[in-house]
């Protein structure tokens, strides 16, 4: 099989960044790649496999000749240059909130929906990083018990809104440290030592968008459209790994045992969940891997029906690259996606 | 009205400290205080209205002439001396966990349930601070439309595991941000930019025994013994304020301008609930408060009779020595406290 043209837009971002590591670590199957950004980053240098790539400024004219363009540079970059990338022949896959609604856009999970990928029109959205790692353990379970309504609260990291959030954490943490008052810029208080129940604009629901994401992404890659579901989102002094206490409600009773032989089966997922020796997934511990961590299974104790657990991945991956990347491998297998 | 002969066990930890300042900081009407400690931390000397007073050791004879006991030294004190206290006179408002379940000792936020202090046998329990702060939301919002669920994550300051987990979490922070490797001693795995969804022990059932005592306790102490309540607990690196997120399921459908209008008029609560200027509770400007901050609050959208909401409370304050305090406070007011 012949290797891809690759582009990515936004290359020198957080998530872009990602993406060059993990085509590398995955061997994804490389014939050229196009590093792309915005002209503030043009000429800037990345090394990929050993050489150096020059950043080039995203044009119309980039997406000549490319098979597959990898988006994460804001939903802005994504609205402009996706249709024309699309346009071109190089399928987008687009990790923006900028068309995940959209009904003719496939919104993709590979371990939950690969098959709505088949019939895309150019572009696929890759979801919400909370999202992505909910639905990874919610979808076996449905799959063996219908799933009739869930409550999740997270616990997001900073890198979830990029590298100035990192930087800004980092920062006013020493600031602390030294006793001095924090002045906070990314986020509208501090977020050191601190947490806030607020990520993306808040809507007329009194939910924020982040939540509101977490409910409509779910109903459309499970194929779901009235799922009720309820999220509260709450950015947390953490770098990288999101974390989700969720509570599920099912069609019949369920065991933890039951959730935890379904799940120690599911795609993507790994069960880490003996209390009696502290063993349960944690963001320290997540970052870096690929995997979506569950532990704390347990019935819940105020629904019959009901079960509770703590599921923690790396946003930076599952959350965006590695999903993205993921939904290429999954369709090349599959010879949706192909050099020309 | 005589003032009271007070000691405070447990006098050099974190709530002990806080007692010394709340007790003065409220012109609580102290004829005398007694600090006391173990052994070791005998000798020391603490400020309390500008004088310094020796700390002394806990013995039998610590209680003669004593009216009101602030315990809060461990399970294991209280257990030894609360009975020994309670049977010289001195009433004992006990911090820790040892008696809270017990059923001759009233579990107490005054707030909920004063009136449960009126038939104390010496000892009164003050309960678990995530417990505190979720009661004085829910009971009012109860008395209007009765609570049939609450499903409730936490988001746990350090300073509920005492000043080690204080001094902790400063020293890993310094640590990471040096890029050196944390070896954790206070908790099983690293807290700085970490979570961890443990807080006590694990029961049998796969919840903590923290998320337990929030399931009975609340049931204690608002007299609703069947209520269903599922809680997460997690420890978040926060120095001060506990948060939670609360899924709340009613009687009768409750709209969030309903909720907010009873939460304004309710003793000891601040709503603070303006989203589009980003006004909502976090533990930053709750630390050092005496309210319980409440913010969030929508018509949960997965259910038709839910709703949805953020308290965050001072964990030392609220969760812990002021609402001892408060209880104390209010027992005097009404003749069921008084000196000799």
């Amino acid at each position: 099989m012949k290797g891809l043209r690759v582009a990515i837009v936004g290359a020198t971002g957080l998530v872009g960044q990602e993406f060059i590591k993990i085509l590398q670590q995955r061997h994804f199957p490389v014939d050229h790649l196009e590093l792309l950004a915005s002209d503030r980053s043009a000429g800037r240098k990345l090394n990929y496999n050993g050489r150096q790539i020059e950043v080039r400024e995203t044009t119309p004219d980039s997406f000549e000749d490319i098979d597959l363009s990898l988006f994460s540079a804001g939903a802005d970059i994504s609205r402009h240059f996706s249709p024309i990338a699309a346009k071109k022949g190089a399928v987008v896959i687009d990790n923006s909130a900028a068309f995940r609604m959209d009904n003719g856009v496939p919104l993709v999970v590979p371990e939950v929906n690969i098959e709505d990928a088949r019939n895309h029109h150019g572009i696929i959205a890759n979801p919400n990083c909370s999202t992505i790692q909910m639905v990874v353990v919610l979808n076996p379970l449905h799959q063996f018990n219908p799933i009739k309504r869930v409550v999740v609260s997270t616990y997001q990291a900073v890198s979830g809104t990029g590298t100035p959030a990192i930087d800004a954490l980092s920062e006013q943490t020493r600031t602390v440290l030294e006793g001095q008052p924090v002045t906070p810029h990314v986020y509208p208080h501090q977020i050191a030592f601190n947490l806030l129940p607020e990520i993306d604009i808040f809507m007329d629901s009194g939910y924020t968008k982040e939540e509101w994401k977490m409910l409509v992404e779910t109903r459309k890659i499970m194929h779901l459209p009235n799922l009720p579901l309820s999220a509260t989102c709450v950015r947390v002094p953490v770098f990288i790994g999101h974390s989700e206490a969720l509570n599920i409600e099912f069609d019949r009773p369920i065991s933890a045992d039951e959730a935890r032989n379904i799940l120690a089966k599911a795609p993507g997922v790994r069960v880490l969940d003996d209390p009696t020796v502290s063993l349960y997934p944690h963001p320290w511990m997540a970052a870096g891997t690929d995997e979506t961590w569950v532990g704390r299974i347990r019935q819940d104790c105020s629904h019959p029906k009901g079960l509770t657990m703590w599921v923690v991945a790396d946003n930076v991956r599952k959350g965006a690259a590695l999903n993205a990347v993921q939904i290429a491998e999954e369709m090349r297998l599959r010879g949706w996606l192909g050099g020309k």
